[in-house]
C-alpha cells in the first residue's frame, strides 16, 4: 500500500537527540569543559557523593552543579549549602529523564564558560536517562548497597551506557546480603572496560579513586 | 491553518490505556480475582516483600505471581522456589513500564480463573509505571528505607496512585538518616487516604497489617 507512510517517531526522536549530544560535548571540549552525567535509582545517594565529590575538588577546580528532579528543589539545596558552588534546580515537569535540548538549556541556565567540571544530577531512574545522551563527556552510574548485586542483570542499557560505576554506601555492606565480587562480574557482563569504584561518602572509604578517575576525566577534556 | 492536523500521541495512548484497564478491571471483579500491582524504584525489596506475603497467604488463598523485568529472571525463580506458587517471568524488552496489554497477556499466560490474588511485580521505576493503569483492582506501592524519606516530594504521581504504601527494609533504620514521621508526612501529601506501613520482610516485623490490608483487598474484589 503505498498510501501509508510508518513514521519511527521513537527512532526520529532518539537519532535527533544524539546528533545533537554529539554537537554539545564537541563545544564542551572546545570550551575544555568536563561534564559528568550522573544517574542512578531513586535513593542511591546521588546527592550525597556529589556534596563528597565537589568538597574534595573545589578548591583546584571551578564547578556547578545541575539537578534535575520532577518535582522539589531539596536536592538543590542541599548541595548550594553544602558545598558553596553555583547549583542550579530544574524540573521536567513528570518527564522521566532529559532529552538533550533540557541538558543544553540547564547548562545555558548555569552558565558554563567560567567553570573546569559541570555535574548534572539526572532523574533518578535506572531505566529511561540511559536511552537518552545528555551531551555529557562522561556518565557515571551509581549502584548503592541496599539496592542488590543483581542491577546490571535487570537494567542493562544504563550499565552499557557507563564510563564508570560507583557502588556507594559500602558502610552498610554487613546489613544486606550484597556481593562485592557479584557486583564487579554483573557490571563487567554489561560494560567490561568501565572501572567500577566501591565507596561510602558518609565514611569517606574510596573516595580517593573516584575522585581521581573525576580529575582524570577533567585532564581529558582540558587536553 | 486547516491542512495540519495536530495528533496527541501521548494523551490516545493514555486514554486508550486507561479504557481498557477498566474493561480488564471489571473482568477481575466479576471474576472475584484480586489483581494487586506492586511498584517502586528498583532494589527497594519488592521480591522479598512478595515472598513473605504469598508464604503468609498461600494457605488460604490461591496465588499467582507475575514478575516484570528488562531483562534477566532472577526474580521469577526465586519467588517460585521460595513460595511454591505458580509464577511467570514477562520481559519488557527495554520497556520502562507496563502497557495494560502487556498486563492482560501476563493474566492470560498465568492464567488467573482458579486464583484470589494475582500479585505484580511491575518494572523496577518510581516514574513510568504510575502513568500506566494495569487494570489492577490495587496499587501497593514501596519506598524502601535507605532510599530516603523524600522520595514522595521528588516522585509525586507514584504516590498519588497508591491505593497503600509499604516503607521497607525498617530494620536498617539505625544506619540511616530517614525519619518515619517525614516519610507519613510526605506520603500524605500525596495521597491523604492511604494507609502506610512500616515493615521489615527480613524480621517480620509490620507484616501481620500488611497482611491485613491484602485480605482487606482480597474481601473487597471478593464482595
Amino acid at each position: 500500500m503505498e498510501n501509508i507512510r510508518v513514521l519511527e517517531i521513537k527512532e526520529d526522536i532518539a537519532s535527533r537527540n544524539n546528533e545533537q549530544a554529539k554537537s554539545i560535548r564537541a563545544e564542551l571540549k572546545e570550551k575544555k569543559i568536563c561534564f559528568l552525567n550522573i544517574m542512578s535509582s531513586p535513593g542511591s545517594g546521588k546527592t550525597t557523593l556529589i556534596v563528597n565529590l565537589v568538597n574534595r575538588l573545589k578548591d583546584r577546580y571551578r564547578i556547578g552543579v545541575i539537578e534535575a528532579d520532577i518535582d522539589s528543589a531539596v536536592d538543590a539545596y542541599t548541595v548550594a549549602e553544602k558545598t558553596g558552588v553555583k547549583t542550579i534546580q530544574i524540573h521536567t515537569g513528570g518527564a522521566c529523564h532529559l532529552t538533550c535540548q533540557m541538558s543544553y538549556d540547564s547548562l545555558c541556565a548555569l552558565g558554563v564558560d567560567d567553570l573546569d567540571l559541570v555535574i548534572l544530577e539526572n532523574i533518578g531512574n535506572l531505566v529511561c536517562p540511559a536511552e537518552f545522551d545528555t551531551g555529557a563527556t562522561a556518565n557515571l552510574v551509581i549502584l548503592s548497597v541496599p539496592e542488590g548485586d543483581d542491577k546490571p542483570l535487570k537494567y542493562p542499557l544504563m550499565f552499557e551506557v557507563a564510563s564508570a560505576v560507583a557502588v556507594t554506601k559500602k558502610d552498610v555492606l554487613p546489613a544486606f546480603d550484597f556481593s562485592i565480587e557479584s557486583a564487579e562480574k554483573n557490571v563487567r557482563m554489561r560494560k567490561p572496560d568501565a572501572p567500577v569504584f566501591f565507596v561510602s561518602a558518609a565514611t569517606g572509604e574510596g573516595m580517593d579513586c573516584l575522585v581521581s578517575y573525576v580529575e582524570g576525566e577533567i585532564a581529558k577534556v582540558a587536553g
